[in-house]
């Protein structure tokens, strides 16, 4: 099997992961931050040795800032429904995914205006259109940090410093970056950093995280017992337990840890290097083939490892299932939960296949599909 | 060490949980639902045999009613909050846990007006107090199942035909009951049960589910990328897509099967027979120990595992930190995170000590225990 849906999630994982979560599980088994006892602080400990790692990998100002969330949507919906209200005016992008368009659209029956900004043909958000949106009533900029669909790379600590000049909230989703491009929260004023534990950081699924600059800022919208404060009815605001609710999924947040190892000792900036030179032999490749047409950035420009595109007219769901069953290539075709960039791409009926790379993508893989996607193109 | 302390989260889990968690996540380690690639649909079904196995477990209508969330507090949070409007009505009581407490405080502040019905010394509720507040507004019933505190067994299929009767919504909290105590969907009209997979279900921490009798009942507030419907901007109405947004915890539901398993293969009645055996025998021997109160139903009744005491006056968590510290017993000290229990009791200041069993404990480890409490005692 060559895998190659690794925007969806990567796979495999380090294979430190599968040898060890079942003996870690038991050795921190308890119910963190529920007790008192060894056992418990055990648990407590690891947990926040996985927020530190968090803050150095995004060069957070506190290790506590770093809620834990079971993935980016939930981290997206904590900040979008808690924070806007009635009247308040949000700005966003059409190349976001549902996990942004949908709390947005839910948000809207609630009173709440949003402006959805497009992006050029290639993907690319342009930071002064965002500008030009602002008016009184902005609360919150939300931005995609890079595209499920194009791979386009957006300009995030640009749109920061704008959303910093105006004195607006400023919400990036990382799903597709945290890992593999850098991220600098002492740098760029972002607001909230929502993460997912499972795609370039190589945890488990189920794990996410929120970075929270100002942990004030943001109403509550989900609250429950903490074991802190028992006595108080009120969610405490003592960090994380403010954004923290009900038994923490320490079995996700050990297995992350131990993603965050494996891209701290192999380097985040290799293995951008060597995903990045792989996307574009890809691209350069399939280029050369008769019928395909690539979307995104074109080669030579920057861009996260994922590759779309479409070969003639055929269905590319089609293509992906004569690859998975053909060739026992994993790719995805269809729509990819980005409703509006398939929009603007002309692509909303045919949708678009996308390649995904990952830490373990090989050479040998892409050539193995250029050969796969060539016989499927003679075969048209 | 002795491990008495399976309320918060029972420990060990079966062996197997930790032997083959990590080579199941190998094995399904696609995204399920996001892909049509061989690979992600072997995970989906993976997923779907889960849901039928709780399905299966609290005789449910539909295993598509239950949608897996973090925790039970998700699943309260996930009712309460998107249920209940500005001027509805709802009814709860003393002996809930914060997982409904904070909730209904921030429905509060949304202009929902609260009842909290108070229980009898031994921490019961009399469904008739809860008949008697329910007037034109109410619309949302929440009753623990068995309390983490006392460890008394609430009447929830005579709540389920009042509030059946009245045409008012039940939410029935389980996270100590799922596993050990009957739940019975097919007889008892319960709308909504939290359930939480890492108790009485000898699942992973992380993972819970929350059934929807009627899923168009209860309005969304969580939304995002489903894998379905990928164009359209509103969340997709079908189960279970209507309320898991963002990438699932396979590893979690994975976990949870072989926890479900685990039960099924057990026998639910044996294990509560075998650990309410065992609370019966520590509750008479501490009994006989000079300046003991034990709280909740008297022996003979029924109760789950859970048994809180105190012993004279000495601090609960200074007592639940000496078994630690010197005889190697986890138990829970302090407030329990269900403040008006406390207060009924007579425990807010002083707390509890809380010993709960799970499917490992033994006569042998009561034994040990019932020593240590001598011990203490002596030392008063």
């Amino acid at each position: 099997m060559i895998y190659f849906d690794n925007a969806a999630t990567s796979y495999p994982k380090p294979e430190a992961l599968y040898q060890e979560i079942g003996s870690r599980m038991k050795r921190y088994g308890a119910n963190p931050g529920r007790s008192g006892h060894e056992f418990g602080l055990r648990t407590n400990r690891a947990i926040y040795e996985t927020r530190e790692a968090l803050n150095q990998t995004f060069s957070g100002d506190n290790p506590l800032h770093f809620v834990f969330t079971a993935n980016a949507t939930e981290s997206i919906n904590l900040v979008i429904l808690g924070l806007l209200k009635d009247g308040d005016h949000v700005i966003a992008t059409e190349t976001e995914h549902n996990s942004v368009l949908r709390p947005l659209e839910l948000a809207k029956s609630r009173g709440i205006s949003v402006s959805l900004v497009s992006v050029d043909e290639q993907g690319r958000v342009n930071p002064g259109k965002i500008e030009a949106e602002i008016c009184a009533q902005t609360k919150l900029v939300v931005c995609t940090h890079a595209s499920n669909v194009t791979g386009a790379i957006q300009p995030i600590e640009e749109i920061a410093a704008i959303t910093e000049a105006h004195g607006v909230f400023f919400l990036v989703d990382a799903a597709q970056s945290a890992g593999i491009l850098p991220i600098n929260l002492s740098k760029a004023k972002i607001d909230f950093l929502a993460i997912t534990g499972h795609k370039s950081l190589y945890g488990p699924q189920g794990i996410g995280a929120l970075y929270v600059r100002e942990p004030m800022s943001l109403p509550v919208i989900k609250t429950g017992g903490t074991g802190s404060r028992s006595s108080d009815l009120n969610q405490p605001d003592v960090m994380p337990d403010r954004f923290e609710s009900g038994t923490l999924n320490t079995p996700g947040v050990l297995g992350l840890q131990m993603g965050l190892d494996f891209v701290r000792l192999q380097g985040r900036e290799k293995l951008f290097a060597q995903e990045y030179a792989l996307t574009q032999v890809l691209m350069k490749e399939l280029n050369r083939i008769p019928g395909i047409k690539i979307y995104g950035p074109p080669i030579g420009e920057p861009r996260v490892p994922v590759v779309s595109f479409n070969l003639g007219d055929l269905d590319s769901a089609e293509v992906s299932y004569i690859l998975d069953d053909e060739f026992g290539i994993i790719t995805r075709g269809g729509l990819h939960c980005a409703p509006l960039i398939h929009r603007r791409l002309g692509t909303s009926q045919q949708g678009a296949v996308r390649v995904s790379l990952g830490a373990f993508s090989t050479k040998q893989e892409i050539e193995a599909f250029l050969e796969a996607i060539r016989a499927i193109q003679k075969m048209m």
